[in-house]
């Protein structure tokens, strides 16, 4: 089999990535896989956002998930907390535990993760790699720890906290296609969705200085609008009908089951953002820019409103467990 | 049972870790945990050392170990990579997958970790905590991952390359105690070195300009040596009595076990590093300073000569496994 250091070497270590002392005036990545550490030359006049999300086998995804699209939901769940900040993803640290060294399983996760890591520019710098297995035991479920690094320029980053009463609520692309996916298989546009969503980095870079608060949904759109209004000290209220979900969802006659989906189903990863109605107009054009649909979906209102949702005739509406706990 | 938010505030968010938009000019910390990532205001002048480590339950400590002392290894270890790169520790994120949202156990290791963060002044500012059981399944292994950021002067970190033929071989504290804890049990001071290893972070620091190269010793003495061999294109003669070892090894009747662990014995997180001979006065200096023994065991050569350990009569010795993967 096939040691660690051999493994990280074929999989994650990739030239041009590593330099020696002495030649480093040009690159951003001083030193990557291979020391103690990375070591990086964060760009002048930037913050740096920095998020970790773990990723259980069993528990995020199911045993014998393809490697290849995990590879590329892992990253992209990171990348997703960077548009969520309006930062640019810069660099990647990654940690895996597998129940053996599955060269096979690497060479796939690595495809996924990098074919999605090059799109956006992202370094993998640094990691770890461990046999999950303990001697004698049974094979231990795998392991992903990805922590991910990005720059915004000073004073623009995207807070949870800055949403106004006043500001519209709006949301890129479609609610509730993922938990379709996960409650009925089969689907392969749906499937997609959940197994491979589409970060919104360029949407999320493009909304500094025009988004007062955003959030990306991972938890789903009720719980994730929830913590906007909770760190923003505001209200909310919403229009059901508003909210864009794919025809597959639409098409479910079960309402509670499609109103479920919409408001409380988690792994859509768009983009949740209060702005100002002045920037509607620029919203709308940014939209065309992107090829990206962004729905306006309710209001930002005071503290006392919390959120409430409201159906085709303006009664609020009560759906699920994860949003009764938003609920008055 | 406590929510995933309510225990990561509970245990994990503490105040004033979070400042809002508007009032962040005095802070190196522009936001913590609560939002979709950290913010951070890396120093001027200043690289970023980046290090992730993972730590499983059943491969890197055993089930039911203490709670507290873990708190404290998994931070130590990520400590000990900062010190091999001369980095001043300053930001953290962890990522923890539990069994069951155990509140003991979350204060102990919440304990241990801050108590050890705030010798070094690093600050929590993100992370992630996740059930490790699904839904029917026998409960999952705890999962510890954590990633570390520190700072370091432009040019000054110190690297596994760079150490020069001629050079004079370091090693601080004493090797061999972890290694006899794991395999020997029931010595409280060597199980305190496994248990609750002291990351060399001031020595690292103190380190910069004065070492030629630098690496912790995480997998045994040869093993790390050996990545500085490697990386540096050198090689090296090492005196094995010259090598420092607590008096419980010391009195290790079988020969070959006590080489064993100073040679191949992992987890004492002490430095190995090269300096020039000229260095050797403000080597002892350092030492007396900061209290920290500090050993010279041996010289770099040139590439041709690999790695050799020489016994009492000058004799290359061959030991153990690890070992013999860097022998001639």
């Amino acid at each position: 089999m096939p040691s660690e250091f051999e493994l990280i070497r074929k999989y994650f270590e990739r030239a041009p990535r590593e330099i020696r002392p002495g030649d480093r005036r040009t690159r951003r990545v001083a030193l990557g896989i291979g020391d103690d550490a990375a070591l990086l030359r964060p760009s002048a006049g930037m913050e740096l956002a920095v998020s970790t999300d773990l990723l259980l086998e069993g528990t995020h995804f199911r045993a014998g998930a393809d490697a290849r699209k995990l590879g590329h939901k892992a990253l992209a769940v990171n990348l997703s907390d960077m548009a969520a900040m309006g930062a640019a993803p810069r660099w990647a640290t990654l940690a895996l535990a597998l129940p053996a060294a599955n060269e096979a399983w690497l060479a796939g996760f690595a495809g996924g993760f990098f074919a999605l890591a090059d799109r956006f520019g992202v370094e993998l710098i640094g990691g770890d790699t461990t046999r999950a297995t303990p001697q004698g035991a049974e094979p231990g479920a795998i392991v992903i720890c990805i922590t991910i690094l990005g720059e915004v320029p000073r004073s623009l980053a995207l807070f949870r906290a800055g949403a106004q009463p006043g500001d519209d609520i709006w949301v890129s692309g479609e609610l509730g296609g993922a938990a379709l996916a996960l409650t009925q298989p089969g689907n392969a546009a749906m499937e997609k969705r959940l197994e491979e969503p589409e970060p919104r980095v360029e949407l999320g870079e493009r909304l500094r200085g025009l988004a007062s608060a955003a959030i990306d949904v991972s938890d789903g759109f009720a719980q994730d609008l929830g913590h906007i209004l909770e760190r923003s000290g505001a209200g909310a209220v919403v229009e059901y009908a508003s909210l864009p979900r794919p025809a597959e969802v639409k098409n479910i006659a079960d309402e509670n089951l499609q109103a479920g989906l919409v408001l409380c189903g988690g792994d859509d990863y768009e983009l949740v953002f209060a702005a100002p109605q002045a920037r509607r107009g620029e919203l709308a054009a940014l939209s065309a820019e992107l090829k990206l649909p962004l729905s306006r979906v309710g209001a930002i209102q005071g503290a006392d409103a919390r959120l409430q949702v409201l159906d085709g005739q303006g009664k609020p509406m009560r759906v699920g467990h994860g949003f009764d706990h938003f609920a008055p």
